[in-house]
């Protein structure tokens, strides 16, 4: 299998590459499980390549046809396009964010349908492809109705990864996921950010600042099971998906003041005083217009499975991610 | 009011041109009526002009860009974007659906949005967007699932129509229109061409071919109807509708045979012999997926009216497009 990861010096692309060179194999669109002999790691930024001689990283923007010409030959049996431009920064470049989100993701799509190969494509897509009058628990029926820039680029992503399927040109399958909580390193420009920062920044000594109401409500995956559903998202038969390739991945549902009670049973109730609240209306409109759970039951019958509480998300951040005697 | 309308030679085009040019007036983004100085009609082929000095045609294609540049300036205060490659066409030539359907409404929504103006903009879109396992009486809450290329396109325009309103790039207004019937002169690529032909061609003495079966459920609006809600779309205040920009027309739910029973009705029951039945899969699977009935109830609150029955809109056919002493 020759994999191809695009963002693959990002947060999730870094973490899939790892995962996908422990675990050594995937399955082709024949349903043969075959061994991993190379992993492209394209990204504008350098990635990181692990010292193993199946990793191989490119430098590029995935904007460029040029580049996607020679990163994706009818060798490529599998691509996991995570290349993105994240919310806040779509929200506030209009024009780059419909660069990469939306034509790069068709470009590359392009690319596959004239090798006419048919690579198996796992497309990340997002909570925000909805929004406006949403019901308690969001069902694989609800309407989208993205309210930010990269919500719709993302809605229009899973319009034309559904339609590229169906039409036979790739094998897509797009995952909704959640917002990803604990990020580890920096804040960054998603407007889901500070939901990482809140139990990270004090967990590293830091101050957090929550721009939202406490009893806001979020819908959170870890990165540990994100990536196990990436992979898992990968392996399933095309059969086992019906008239369309989407798959909202299973969340927990919990309101900002849980997290920090969360925090507080796993690491010590002093680190509370760590969060400064100060509200951000074009934050709370962004991600207050997100679902605050969705219908889990399609993704556990395919065998995609989340996390059980979010204390163990806690947990996990804490063994996964924090340096050694930092929590203070 | 400079009024653009793309595809303005077109079934629908001419017909809207025909009764802006009645009415006089429109109104404009802050609700003032105004005149109608100028519709531009513009289309790949020839439109009729009607003789009226208020009317320019232009020959060109929407999807270049310098033609776009052209036609549209600050002083286009309305545009109605009907031009697109038909569902048969657009499924059997991807690319020509991708660079019509989907490239030209977007260079089209960003030649305004450079310009900065805002004009009220009305997209068609269709029952093409919706497909897959529906319920009996598609909702405005229910999610999208085109099942043909020209669907996802149709979709993805509204994806960007919301999110260039909700922007404040231009001032969008989404009609789904309903299978239009009774379309008349000659059969078209769309794959939902039959439809007007079970009325029309025995109408003409000519034969009808019928690819679906007898007891598929259709969900029609009258060419007159259909103008009247396009016209109505466009003065509806933007404030009058809500987080997203896209109403569903109202439509009367019908069954071939019901069609036919009306024909029969209204004409004779000797018309339907010349309906010949011959199953087609392509047009079974495009046409039979998509809704057979829709809530009219968001539209009817906003003033947007339909039809009463499906006689009615046989005699409007006759009325209205039936050469004299045709019937035979
Ligand atoms: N992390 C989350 O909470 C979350 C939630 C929903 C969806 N997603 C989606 O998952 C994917 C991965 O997310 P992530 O958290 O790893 O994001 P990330 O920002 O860490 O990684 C994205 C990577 O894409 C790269 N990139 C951006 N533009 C590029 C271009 N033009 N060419 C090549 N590379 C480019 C960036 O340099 C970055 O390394 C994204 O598609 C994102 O939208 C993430
Ligand atoms: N008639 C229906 O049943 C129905 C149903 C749902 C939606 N619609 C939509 O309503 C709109 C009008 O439909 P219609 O029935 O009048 O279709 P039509 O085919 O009669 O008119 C479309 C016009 O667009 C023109 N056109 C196509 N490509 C062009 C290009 N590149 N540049 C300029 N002009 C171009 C064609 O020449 C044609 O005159 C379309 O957007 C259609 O998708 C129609």
């Amino acid at each position: 299998m020759n994999v191809m990861i695009t963002g693959g010096a990002g947060f999730l692309g870094q973490r899939l590459a790892r995962r996908l060179l422990e675990l050594g194999y995937l399955t082709d669109s024949n349903g043969s499980k075959r061994a991993i002999d190379r992993i492209l790691l394209v990204d504008v930024v350098p990635a990181h390549d692990f010292g193993d001689p199946r990793v191989v990283t490119v430098a590029g923007d995935i904007a460029d046809a040029a580049l996607l010409h020679d990163v994706i030959d009818t060798q490529t049996t599998s691509i996991f396009h995570l290349a993105a431009v994240v919310s806040g920064q779509a929200e506030a470049d209009f024009e780059l964010g419909m660069r990469i989100n939306l034509d790069a993701s068709r470009q590359l799509l392009d690319r596959c349908r004239r090798l006419g190969h048919r690579p198996k494509i796992v497309f990340t897509s997002s909570v925000a492809v909805y929004g406006g009058q949403l019901p308690a628990i969001v069902q694989d029926s609800t309407a989208l109705n993205p309210q930010s820039s990269y919500g719709m680029q993302k809605a229009i992503g899973e319009l034309l990864l559904n339609d590229y399927s169906r039409k036979g040109f790739v094998d897509g399958r797009v995952l909704r996921l959640p917002t990803i909580c604990v990020r580890p390193g920096k804040p960054n420009k998603a407007a889901s950010s500070f939901v990482s920062g809140l139990i990270r920044e004090p967990l590293n000594g830091k101050e957090a600042v929550c721009p939202v109401a406490p009893d806001t409500r979020l819908w959170l995956l870890s990165p540990r099971s994100a990536i196990e559903c990436l992979i898992a998202g990968h392996e399933l038969a095309a059969a086992s998906l019906g008239s369309n390739r989407i798959v909202n991945l299973p969340g927990i549902s919990v309101k900002v003041e849980d997290m920090l009670a969360a925090l507080a049973r796993v690491a010590g109730p002093e680190l509370i005083k760590r969060i400064r609240w100060e509200r951000d209306p074009m934050v709370e409109r962004i991600v207050g217009g997100w679902p605050g759970a969705w219908n889990v039951a399609a993704a556990h019958a395919l065998g995609l499975l989340g996390d059980t509480d979010f204390d163990s998300i806690v947990r996990a951040y804490i063994e996964d991610d924090l340096e050694p005697n930092t929590v203070s």
